[in-house]
């Protein structure tokens, strides 16, 4: 696994030329974004959550992104059914928790999502995975000194609890999976002042695994184009309004160049 | 029916003088989208999906949408509501068949709302106009051949099965009733990668319904508009993000010497 | 309560420093929008409204905004369960009555809601709180000669009938509490044709709420912002699609000499 801005582009060439159907059960709140930023990329979303077709629509998607932003009963069934096909039919499923651990219901829908539908990627902010990773024991002492690490450390518990690829989006992202970690350092300050770009990260996790099977490899390509983008569109813009315009042309413009010049990652363990 | 720049600006003079209310059971992607594009062009929008407030709703509406883009069970059975409403009332329906095809669920209740309420236009793209043009016998070994003409002749058969005017939308946009076909060629290839564009045409129809009682030239009148807004979008756009926005000041500011100058429209049988 | 540029400054600086959790259960058109306006301008936006957590997201939130632009039964239920939840809390909530008066279900919920809650403030245009002022007896006859007049009257029975500050909004804002009577005059014509932009201006009323226990003052706060923000974007826009991007660009960019530049603000009684 040697993740480099060539190999990053070789899978944006591969979504671009096969337009990966990607199945969303997400949140109202950026059904929108997620959708054009999957078309900006070159993927083919696709929104559908009634209980009633979700197995039938997953059977012909490249990948699974499920997203608790604005869960409800009868949408969380839905999830669930969705999920079950996914993974019999082995399509990779991309799980957001948004919003782990603010209340009792989202963290618990969380974990049986987790427990009963072997993620590919779950890929959440700090405190999310943090809510995830359960017992918090080794977190205890660390949250205060270094956020980060703490956040590390329990990416590194969730991945080894469920051997799903965890990714800990923040100013850093980190990637975790078996004993590796690849960071990301790409991104601007101004990407947390416009809603959903976490589910526009977690979108493109599903489009990048819809085409490379290592999750990893897929996680980190997601996270660098959501980085990179977001600091083409940071030097286009005036606000919070004008870089979420931005972000998508530049989704749609990425090149090559681009990823050269720009990409910063690490890898670690 | 003779479809000119003209009579679509006079189409447009009314939306933007009387204001029509044109209410949408629509998708969780595409609303706030569908809203704007038709506050741009001088519409009042309307979203309601209540099962209690539906029939009331639509009563004072002068068009209603129906789009099945993200269904659930108790928003068909608000969608039947409205539509029955609708057709007593004689107020002009709008079906977007948004992903029939894809599954059975919309495939069927396509069908279902196709069969009892009577649409006064049906628009959407080759492969849900195929889907829904039932047999699909004409079509056979006429799809690999020619998408445009496989397409056309479903809506043909679509037009005959139902009586709603077809429109089948994509590079050429063609509407067809009775023997009737008009062709619209205006447009841009950026256009599919912005997300519910051809939700928004629908949304369109409505309006133009609302003003013109002439179905098939309410549906020319909306796909003309879609496109020329389109094409001056994307003299102005980098990419989709940027084209997106373009394309409502497009809308808001579109005049009758951008329709002559612009209008590629054509008739035939 | 003397509201100047400067206290409003001093509101919007509490915003950007605390970033006040505001809990929407909001209309599925305007959920991006509003989310985006309240991190533009510096709160925490969270849209929750599953029956199972609202009454505990409620209780982390400085405060709650309810609109039922796009009201069904199981959303109306969370609303009621929140609306308790905070109103027991202390918490103050702010309801958008969108479309009261357009149909029966919504004009209910609406009264209902007030009935039950005691909302800090409600803020409708003028013919929703004209629907929400029940018998309408004192506005007989007023309408038609001067709908500002009848509006504003509406809102010194609205506020008289539920205690809460109500605001109503259209060319000139009135924000009524007691006898007092607050205007503000900045906005521009081009607004109305972005959707949403009444849903935004209670979300930050939401905000400036969970910073300033003056209700009056912080509706007045919110109401001024939105204006002079729309000012700043109308500048630079060519249409209503620019103009909802510069809005928020705009948002994030205040600053307390643009307050004193443009505050248009009186009070009377």
């Amino acid at each position: 696994m040697n993740i480099t801005a060539e190999s990053i582009n070789t899978d944006i060439a591969k979504i671009r030329e096969q337009a990966p159907l990607v199945h969303n059960i997400t949140n109202y709140v950026v059904m929108n974004n997620t959708a054009n930023a999957l078309l900006a990329l070159g993927a083919s979303p696709v929104m559908a959550h009634a209980e009633e077709e979700v197995a039938e629509m997953v059977g012909i998607a490249g990948a699974l992104v499920i997203n608790i932003g604005t869960l409800s009963r009868s949408w969380v069934a839905a999830m669930f059914r969705a999920a079950g096909r996914a993974h019999e039919l082995g399509i990779p499923l991309v799980l957001d928790p948004v919003g782990a651990g603010a209340t009792t219901y989202r963290t618990k829908t969380c974990r049986a999502l987790m427990e009963t539908t072997a993620p590919a990627i779950i890929r959440g902010n700090a405190s999310e995975i943090m809510a995830l990773a359960a017992q918090g024991v080794r977190t205890k002492g660390v949250d205060s000194a270094d956020p980060s690490a703490a956040a590390l450390e329990a990416a590194r518990q969730l991945n080894e609890e469920t051997g799903s690829t965890v990714c800990v989006s923040g100013e850093v992202d980190y990637i975790v999976n078996g004993g590796d970690v690849i960071t990301i350092e790409n991104g601007h300050p101004m990407m947390p002042r416009v809603t959903g770009l976490g589910c526009t990260a977690s979108a493109l996790c599903g489009a990048f695994a819809a085409v490379n099977p290592s999750f990893p490899s897929a996680a980190a390509g997601a996270m660098a184009v959501m980085g990179i983008a977001g600091e083409m569109a940071a030097g286009r813009s005036e606000g919070p309004g004008s870089l979420q315009v931005a972000f998508l042309d530049a989704l749609f413009r990425l090149s090559e160049e681009d990823l050269k010049e720009r990409l910063r990652i690490g890898a670690g363990s």
